[in-house]
């Protein structure tokens, strides 16, 4: 059956992630998750987009909030705050064994990949979950008045409200990849870039040296997903406001906030590009780029059907370079 | 008002520390605590005794469980058995913040008294609560068959089951007191020692070097209360098996497990000697051993009435030799 590499971040491609896992062989799926949100939080290693990538293949995420588990409470934070401590990096309480066990496991010694199996494994995750590097790479923000921020204290404490004016991956160049990342996709028959943010949750992956070049030497076809889709990032469906100033985050990092910006930015990079039929007028510029685009439904949690988006994902075209 | 220096560990103490707390100045009150149990934990730093004499003196103590908060959840430790995780240590939902904070605290290069100091604060604690030392001092069991447990793996993980050849201190001897502690016990106009384990609780404290010196060269009374009562210790009035073996713990301690016992190792420590009304029958050979000894009601969590042994505590009869 048909190898998969997915790459990408967090909601957005979790929703994603958990709809080719049902359709496909899971253990065939492997995904390279991006790192650079992840953050030490009151001496906890925290990896969002990990943890929202193995809380959505375990059936325990939380849909409607976008993070963490079903079911949570938030005891511990709500005590923090009664003891007078700012509490701006909300934690639940059955999400912070994630942390608390991950942590152990980081202190005694163990990678962040193997970490990340085991906790896979206790989650019952039938899925590879890779994160992209073991190194600590940290996606600052440089905001306009100069302060530099690692990306959840943007996103989430200062709610994405100070201007932008570039966007770095700290510690990239001195990273690897994780152990099983190129070799994953070497061996891929179907690689697939999520509808993430390029800024925040591809480019930190591909940030990491060897990364864009093995997905550009790989023999398998290359799809990406939009994340834009009427020029609206897929993240916040119901927060406008952070959803446009996510757009001026792709804006600071170069892209324009369509699909075919986003297109744009990855046309070296893949061969298939896949849009919302919302889209479907820019069809022809994203030709234009070179790529095969495509035109389907792609809001699965609006209720879009899967097949289409699957059907348009694992059917290789016969034309295409690799065939 | 007087000030008042009390020296003890867990839920023994805090019982005694709460009335004291309410008859007196709370501000006068220090706490001398035991850091013996402390343990790192899952990359958390917990203070059992600490934490009780906090959560008591904040009057939060879950005082049916004997240890940690009322209103308590588990759902943290639910999910890391939920995990395949071994969780002999139980850790609430609401108590984890304490330990976040602390852990963090100390992490960022504060000493445990400041911590203490600073959670204290937050809990609105008005006494003064002290750890015995801020280096790591562990209560070990060396038991029958050869293994070193640290005392809460003894207590809790194994409960009480192993037979014990010795308790010793590691790491007492490069140890100091805390800052404030010899302070502390010079300025008293009354020390006692709580009714706490000596081998668990008084010994660790007790064990710093300097701590017994200047507990002796003090010019305030010091008045022990007995931790047994009818034989049995007052820590676990609803389980005997462990009561028992909490005795058997003891005499490896070399005290007998009875309220002349513990008198017997505090003779050269202390001036008067309060017992149970229950072991009254025992007052002629405590006074032999050249102790004020006194009977009065101590069981408060099973309603005796408080003033009575206040009343010992804070009376300094007219012949005591620091008069």
């Amino acid at each position: 059956m048909t190898a998969i590499v997915g790459i990408g971040g967090g909601i957005g491609a979790s929703r994603l992630w958990r709809v080719l896992a049902a359709a496909t062989d899971p253990s065939r799926l492997t995904l390279v998750v991006n790192t650079g949100d992840d953050i030490w939080h009151r001496g906890l290693r925290i990896c969002p987009d990990l943890d929202t990538t193995l809380y959505a293949l375990s059936d325990r995420q939380d849909v409607e909030r976008g993070w963490g588990l079903r079911d949570e409470t938030f005891r511990c934070m709500e005590e923090l705050r009664a003891l007078g401590e700012e509490v701006w990096f909300n934690l639940g309480d059955r999400d912070l064994a994630t942390h608390l066990l991950r942590t152990e496991l980081l202190r005694d010694g163990a990678g962040l990949a193997e970490v990340t199996a085991r906790l896979a494994a206790a989650m019952g995750v039938a899925a590879r979950v890779l994160p992209a590097t073991e190194q600590e790479v940290v996606t600052t923000i440089e905001t306009a008045d100069g302060r530099r921020l690692h990306y959840e204290e943007f996103l989430v404490r200062e709610q994405v409200r100070p201007p932008v004016r570039a966007v770095v991956y700290d510690g990239a160049d001195a990273a690897r990849p994780a152990p099983g990342v190129l070799d994953a996709i070497a061996g891929a028959d179907l690689i697939v870039l999520a509808p993430s943010s390029p800024p925040a949750s591809i480019a930190p992956v591909l940030a990491v040296p060897g990364v864009r070049d093995a997905i550009c030497a790989a023999r398998a076809p290359v799809v990406a997903v939009s994340p834009i889709v009427s020029g609206v990032p897929l993240e916040d469906p119901g927060d406008r406001g952070r959803a446009e100033a996510r757009a001026a985050l792709l804006g600071c990092a170069g892209v324009a906030p369509t699909a075919t910006g986003v297109a744009g930015v990855y046309r070296h990079l893949c061969d298939r590009f896949v849009l919302d039929t919302a889209d479907d007028a820019e069809l022809p510029a994203v030709r234009e780029l070179g790529l095969d685009a495509v035109a389907v439904p792609t809001l699965l949690h609006r209720g879009a059907p899967a097949q289409p988006l699957l059907d348009t994902l694992l059917t290789v075209p016969a034309e295409a370079p690799w065939s």
